[in-house]
């Protein structure tokens, strides 16, 4: 397998030199982009366009037609892995992702047991390799999954939550229960990224979305253990080439330095910490992954570069920085407005290498 | 004006010592108290009871008749000022609050002024007398307001938002124009919290509910800085007693020196951060006010037991902290629990001081 001819996100996640600061951004394909909308509209809903390979390069495709990107994202969602031990993903309109059969009772815990990929997720596997083939080696492609603290919470929940009640009253009141959750959701995780990799992903990344609602003592007993338990059980290389890890705990921040030792390559920032005060306190441990406010990308233009130049020049010289935003791309950013954060990153970041 | 009967609050938050932790919940007249939604039903709705002196006096008081703790907060909500200055505040079944008139156009935002609190807020410096009385000096009374930035996101917002998209975008597009809503808002805040304070208020709490969703860089320009105006205006000292300040920032764990540089005599703790690290970084500067995880309230008494103790000993030996929830009281917390929460650490803090 040759390298990508375009391989600066995987020296830059590895703190190799870079000639300017990669950039991609999570969710780049969505709904801001009017094309994704209308593959959408085709597929019938969201879950059809994970599940379909078709679909899913198609739309994975999309933003890289459109921007000079340094990266393609699997097009999936992040509660794949919950669905496969048969909670049934589904979307109602308007109120983001539910369970049909969310974990209520005991034994349904109990019960739980790790999907095989190659089987219960298998069309997530034949989309990174298709994806692959349509990338024809232009950019690297990132395989992901979500945390298993994550998808404890929606699991538990039933869907999304402002307060995680039932999870927290579990955590509190039962922790070996969740712990068993995790621990077998962790071993999924695990096994889902290391067949992604098999399958074609040359960089992997784990959403550690909800992790930011623990205190300080729960974090590191519920959502980084296992965070560090799967970094430690990562392919570190496939054919001859290593394959980077990002970790991203949304509101993080405060346990930057145990994030960066869980292992992985890169840690992935949200917009709430200053990235100069995250290198200070990571050091050369890993590279770090961010950070605009996904907000400066309703303002203009010239505001966007501005912002964007500030956050370049606060990582300041050296490498080591891959440029993204510090969440998801917002579904109402009008789309011109990628270009110029892209050609902001591609042009400001020279000077800092 | 005599000194509360027990003033353990008071000297906690000028770090002087007392004899054990004191204790006071953030929404501690809520939903959660069955006596409480009877007044609000009688009432008519939320504001109603926020609006009414006599209301306002009866439910502050609930809390008191049922558990020992060692304060009152002022039963208001912290949209007054906004609705003094003619938005309209109103509240949706189920939604949270809104604006009839939210600010949308430049003119609108030019036109704000600084509402009279004797004036315009009457109603709540009559709650606060009110309530003084009703207390007749057992335990001392906090006022409170929402901050320059926290107000402006639901002013510019009209209500609550995922994103505050309208809000970011005038904050990086226009910010002279939000600029200027948070010096008059700052103003307003001002004059609002020693009129509580003329009235009787002997301690004042600045919420600062949305700052967490800032950059690093945009909280110091667009909430710390107004923070700083305020806490510098206010009045130090009423009827021969010193009236300590508490600024909260929600999701402020990363700037936490600089909340604490801002004058005010403690600083609130939301549940992310280890108040043991908190109390490291700040030192003698100020006291600390927090921080259980809400949540913890939904488990077992003898839980509630073990994670009171568990921040009390991170907080370890000697003055300065006031015990809390890192945010307001959940409306699903049972009440006896509250019991368990107040005799774990008025008895295990005694060991601390």
């Amino acid at each position: 397998m040759t390298k990508p001819k375009n391989d600066t996100l995987l020296r830059a996640l590895l703190r190799q030199p870079t000639e300017y600061t990669p950039l991609w951004l999570m969710r780049q394909a969505g709904r801001y982009l009017p094309e994704y909308n209308q593959t959408r509209a085709r597929a019938g809903s969201f879950l059809s366009l994970c599940k379909s390979p078709d679909f899913a390069t198609e739309v994975t495709m999309q933003p890289l037609a459109r921007y000079p990107l340094d990266a393609a994202i699997l097009f999936s969602d992040i509660l794949t892995i919950p669905d496969a031990m048969g909670l049934g993903l589904y979307f109602a309109e308007g109120e983001g992702p539910k369970f049909e059969r969310p974990l209520r009772d005991e034994w349904e815990i109990r019960d739980l047991a790790v999907p095989d990929p190659d089987v219960h997720l298998r069309y997530v596997m034949d989309a990174v390799r298709q994806i692959r083939k349509a990338l024809d080696n232009e950019v690297p492609l990132i395989g992901f999954s979500g945390s298993p603290f994550t998808l404890a919470c929606y699991m538990v929940e039933g869907g999304g939550s402002d307060d995680f009640r039932r999870l927290k009253t579990m955590l509190y009141d039962r922790p070996e229960l969740l712990h068993h959750i995790l621990d077998v959701t962790a071993q999924a995780v695990t096994a889902y990224l290391n067949a992604q990799i098999e399958s074609g992903a040359q960089v992997v990344m784990i959403f550690d979305t909800w992790g930011g609602t623990l205190s300080a003592a729960g974090y590191r007993e519920f959502s980084l253990r296992y965070l560090e338990q799967i970094v430690a059980r990562l392919r570190r290389e496939h054919e001859g080439r290593r394959v980077p890890s990002i970790v991203f705990t949304k509101g993080g921040g405060l346990w930057l330095e145990s994030i960066a030792g869980t292992g992985c390559d890169a840690v992935g920032l949200d917009w709430t910490i200053d990235i100069g005060e995250a290198r200070r306190r990571v050091g050369n441990r890993v590279a770090l992954q961010g950070n605009l406010d996904p907000a400066v990308m309703f303002a203009s233009p010239e505001k966007i570069t501005e912002e964007a130049g500030r956050i370049l020049s606060a990582y300041g010289s050296g490498h080591g920085h891959v440029f993204n935003l510090g969440h998801g791309i917002s579904q109402f950013t009008p789309p011109d407005n990628v270009l110029a954060l892209a050609d902001a990153v591609h042009s400001i970041s020279r000077q800092f290498h």
